[in-house]
């Protein structure tokens, strides 16, 4: 089958289609997502070796005897243990022992077939057309906001990062009612929050005022030092992306103002599949180009030019 | 009345005694506590000027109608402004015109005498005598752990710091029936952690194994780091303690294993009076040495000798 495989570089190439082990499935993959974290795979995250990808739709093939045979589905990416303490207690995408789909001693979606746990697995309902549930992965990122700390309809809620997932951020938690502000670098990302109720400016032109919770999507030093300096005493900051290097922490600013600083990574599919199913959130608008998988570097390529939001390979291609 | 006078240097001198303004009252002193962020008010922190000290026991003495005449009474340390939506909405701990007793703004309590609003203080229960209830503010920070992020009785806690402060939160959390260990540098304050059932390590010996919850109350970025190398995923490091300077954070560090760093500060005086009425803590044993406040300077030199715990101060001789 065809694969971009890493190895210190990106190239497409044949490679062996993958057993399904005990308890796993094969999944033939309709259409895959090119996510920040695949860029940084490319810069040496996590010494990953592989094939990439892990945001994906497709449909399950193998093996023949699986209930799932034939199901349109899309799949969580942590592969826990199963049997360590955090397993047990239900945290199995925290397992210190977890592989990840495409990330980490799993290889990934970018690729025509793919295997993953059943238990993994998330039906996709009908109406959901393939380009709209390749978001799954991502719309959970985004919701996981929602889970880590509670958003009510009177908070006043800060975006930082007019990426996919900060885009993202906004249509999911202006859904609760709550008051969604955007700070971003790029006008035409912004005008796309504008158009489902968000204010949305440009990072130096904020207004001046703080807020009960700020979400940094930006992976940018800056956008955290922003999130600070904007969080309200007792606030919440939530961390939604990581990058390469440290930031200069000035513990007074989270413990005098007994301010919250916390992470949050990935989150629950079947609230996300229920927003695409019920049109409550249309992803379409983020897709700039979809690529056929035999263009998978060019695809990578694309990806990292300044403003492009998300990229989209067409697996069977 | 003699007082402890902080302009740059702290020296003991004659200071007019304070009237009280509207809804606040006058306190004679009787005991008061000197504390970590004392020291810090001798380098600079916040330019405080004025008179020191905030951990206080005494009696109201006026005015004349005051219904809290004769009362034997703590007081919390944030003067909120009442007005501001912080204030409103009952958070007048974080009121962004805070004055704060002997930090900011507002006279303190080294001295024969102090004002403060009647809304801001509690009786002290008959039992309890003054060298235990000026310990109240302490306790309560100590429980702001709890109000902070829950404590269950499976929960496995790391305190880092063998200070007042560490040993105070050692003590109140090991009554939740967590399990308990405490990390720090002085063998004799280990042992002091000990005699209450918590499992106590010099730093360098800390049994390995990672803790739900890691409360930083050491007040060095060492500190931070050990927190953030022990939590588990999902867990929470409380940050009780500031320090001048900035921790090198990787965002990586919270985003992955979804850990909350949470800021801790003030805590709720009613608890922390129950415990200390109830023997359910007993601070006497930190009482390193009671200085008269005439001889105030001395007393803060000897605070900052190495491993001395509490220094209190008779505020009547």
């Amino acid at each position: 089958m065809l694969a971009i495989y890493f190895d210190g570089e990106a190239a497409i190439e044949e490679q062996p289609r993958p057993e399904p082990g005990d308890g796993e499935v094969l999944v033939r993959v309709s259409m895959a997502g090119i996510c920040g974290t695949d860029l940084q795979v490319l810069k040496g995250y996590h010494d990953f070796k592989g094939i990439m990808g892990h945001e994906f739709v497709g449909e399950v093939a193998g093996p023949e005897a699986s209930p799932w045979l034939g199901q349109r589905v899309v799949g969580e990416i942590n592969i826990g243990c199963g049997n360590c303490d955090l397993c047990r207690r239900g945290l199995a995408r925290h397992c210190r022992q977890r592989r990840v789909l495409g990330l980490k001693d799993h290889d990934g979606a970018f690729a025509q077939y793919l295997t993953l746990p059943a238990a993994n697995l998330h039906v996709v309902p009908p109406g959901v057309p393939d380009e709209m549930a390749v978001f799954t992965e991502p719309l959970a990122a985004a919701l996981r906001v929602e889970e880590t700390t509670s958003v009510m309809p009177d908070a006043r809620v800060l975006v930082v990062g007019d990426g996919c997932l900060g885009l993202l951020t906004t249509w999911v938690l202006a859904l609760t009612g709550a008051e969604v502000h955007l700070a971003g670098h790029h006008p035409e990302h912004l005008e796309l929050a504008r158009l489902r109720g968000v204010a949305s400016y440009l990072t130096d032109e904020l207004p001046a005022g703080d807020y009960d919770i700020v979400v940094e999507a930006s992976g940018s030093p800056s956008g955290l030092e922003l999130a600070l300096a904007r969080v309200r005493p007792l606030g919440a900051v939530v961390l939604k992306s990581t990058y390469v290097g440290r930031f200069p922490l000035d513990p007074a600013a989270l413990v005098v103002p007994e301010v919250r600083l916390l992470g949050s990574r990935c989150g629950p599919f079947p609230a996300a599949l229920r927003l695409l199913q019920d049109g409550l959130v249309d992803p379409k608008p983020l897709i700039d180009r979809t690529f056929p998988l035999s263009q998978g570097p060019e695809a990578l390529a694309w990806t990292q030019r300044p403003g492009v939001l998300k990229v989209l390979l067409d697996c069977q291609k």
